[in-house]
Parts: structure tokens; sequence; C-alpha cells
């Protein structure tokens, strides 16, 4: 049960946004310009940084969440975003995106640990300072997201095909406009 | 020097502010509602929130930078906040604010770190689920503005006094409209 009163068939996220709407819209709106926002890096991998950051916290919810984003934008290919939770440097995935994966790693640990070396290994493989900032970003509010799902104990699908159709809406109509359809979405869990 | 291009004299967040405004925007909406939207809780008491948490994630920007609004929101008394943040079960504080401040505290090492005996002990002290929901929220907020903020390591100013006069500007005209005066800030730390 969760540590305050949110609706029993919003899972993960869901019940504070309902909880709290004033702050559910500046979440959502952060939510909607890192993985839906103008950016050189598809939004297929600015979700994978997402459910990366996700699955180092240990947060249930948000990394089954976001890897049904991945596999739907993908094409329904749920084989690189496993594959990276398992050890990113050894999955089919670009050196770029190996090297921000492993900015996106320190951040999770803490701000500080990020090194110059970390840096200019991403900068080498062809990131930008946008990309690198987006990636600090990404797991810095994910270290966020998941905090809030996990500190306030809320409920969590445990069968990972609960996640699909919610992935499909966030990759669709996006992370503001569900949150409109949330009595909808209340009965898909019910 | 930061990891990526920002203004020379923005310190802390206010470099990545702008450097992206895009997402600037929902970052500073966040602040602006957990810090001075309507709340049972005192702005004063939510800064002081954000400047533990800041402090144990070892953040030197943020915790300069809130500790002042703390201050100048008690009129200019320093000492609740430098007291929270060496000891604060032995501050001169309230008994709810120490319970909040443990959840805070908790939800800075992991979500699930906060436990239900927890919420009871801030619950039994009068703590509603908005004030333990925004105590959550607002420290994982901060495990994200600290992270944006040494994940690109940025500048922080080491003299306490360079953060007063926005920490007042923090305290009055709030977050989203100090935004809008970026460049007379660059201007204070040039």
């Amino acid at each position: 049960m969760a540590h305050i009163k949110v609706p029993d068939n919003l899972p993960g996220i869901l019940g504070p946004i309902a909880f709290s709407p004033e702050t559910a819209k500046p979440l959502n709106a952060l939510a909607e310009v890192l993985f839906r926002g103008p950016n050189s890096l598809p939004p297929a991998d600015r979700e994978l940084i997402a459910t990366y950051v996700s699955s180092q916290n240990d947060c249930h919810f948000c990394q089954h969440a976001h890897a049904v984003v991945v596999a739907y934008r993908l094409g329904d290919d749920e084989k690189p975003v496993n594959d990276v939770k398992l050890d990113f440097e050894s999955a089919a995935i670009s050196d770029k995106m190996k090297a921000l994966l492993a900015i996106a790693g320190r951040v999770q640990k803490g701000g500080k640990q990020v090194t110059t070396s970390d840096v200019d290994r991403a900068r080498q493989l062809g990131a930008t300072d946008k990309e690198i900032h987006d990636t600090v970003l990404i797991a810095a509010a994910f270290c966020m997201y998941n905090r809030c799902v996990d500190g306030l104990a809320t409920w969590a699908p445990s069968d990972a095909n609960m996640y699909r159709e919610n992935g499909r809406r966030l990759a669709e109509v996006g992370y503001i406009e569900s949150t409109a359809q949330l009595p909808a979405i209340e009965k898909e869990y019910a």
C-alpha cells in the first residue's frame, strides 16, 4: 500500500500525478521536453537512458514503463533495452550511446561522479553539448521520478504485459496528453 | 570549468538554465510550485528540506543557494538551517519537521529507503498526506537539481555572501521570474 492515499488502480507515478495535479504539471512538462522535444538524440535513445538509470535505481515501475516505450519505438524490438540493462558496453548500440550511458550511470551514483574523461569520451564519439546536457538531465530527472515512485511506495504491476498499452500511449500521444486520460487509464488497470 | 559551454558568470544551475531554456521552463515551474505554491508547510520549511538534501548530496551551490532563502525567510536567522545541516534531530525545529527531514534523508539515499514507520512517525506528529507527498518530492527533486549542477561541473561561488542577493530574489520574486532576470544576474557575478 502506498504511503499516502492515491487512487487504487493507478500504478507508479500515475498515483502521485492524480494526487497532486499542481506538481504533476511541471513533472509531465519536463518528461515531454526531455523525451519528445527537438533533439539530435532519437526519442528511443533518450528513453533508453531513462530505462537504464531506473534499472540502476532498482525502480520496478519506471524501468518497465520506459522499456516498453523504447521497444515500441524500435518496432517492438525488446532486445536492445534488455541488453543495455544487463551490460550496456556489450550491447548492440552505438559507441556514442555507450559513452552517454556511462555518463548517465555516473550521474545515477552522484553528480560529482561524472569525470572530464567520461565527457571527453562522449565528445570524441560525436556527442554535442546539448546531447551531454540532456543525458545528464534525463539521468538526474530519473533519480527524481524513481524516488517519487518508490519513496511513496506506489503500486507497480509485476506482469510486464501490463506496461505495453501505457508505453504505446506515451510514445504516441506523450506525457502531457496521457495525464488528461487518467480516468480511462484507471479502468485499464482495474 | 563546466563540462559544457555555459555562460562564465552564471553559477550553479543558472548556467544550465541559460544553456537550455526549453528544459529550464519545467525545472523552474517545479521549483516555483514546490516552494511557493499553496501549502500548509511554510516556504521556509520547504526550502529547509531542499537545503538539507543538497547538503547530504554534498552539492555546494544548491545547499548555499537555498540556505540563504531559509535564512532570509526567517528574518536573516541562519542558525536553524546551519543546525539542521549538522544534526536535524537536535535542532530547534518542530518534531513534525524532524520527522519530515528524516523522510527526506531516506529519499536522498533511495526511494525504497523510506519505511512505513518513517511515515507513521510524521503522521502521528500531524503531517498530512500533502506534506508527506511534497517532502518526498522536494527531496527527490533535489536529487535531480543537485545532479544537474554537479553532473555538469558548474561553477559555485565559495564566498557564502555571494548567495545572499540571489536568495533574497528567490524569496521575493520566485524561481520563474528570476530566470527572466538572468542578464542582470550575470552582471552581479561578473
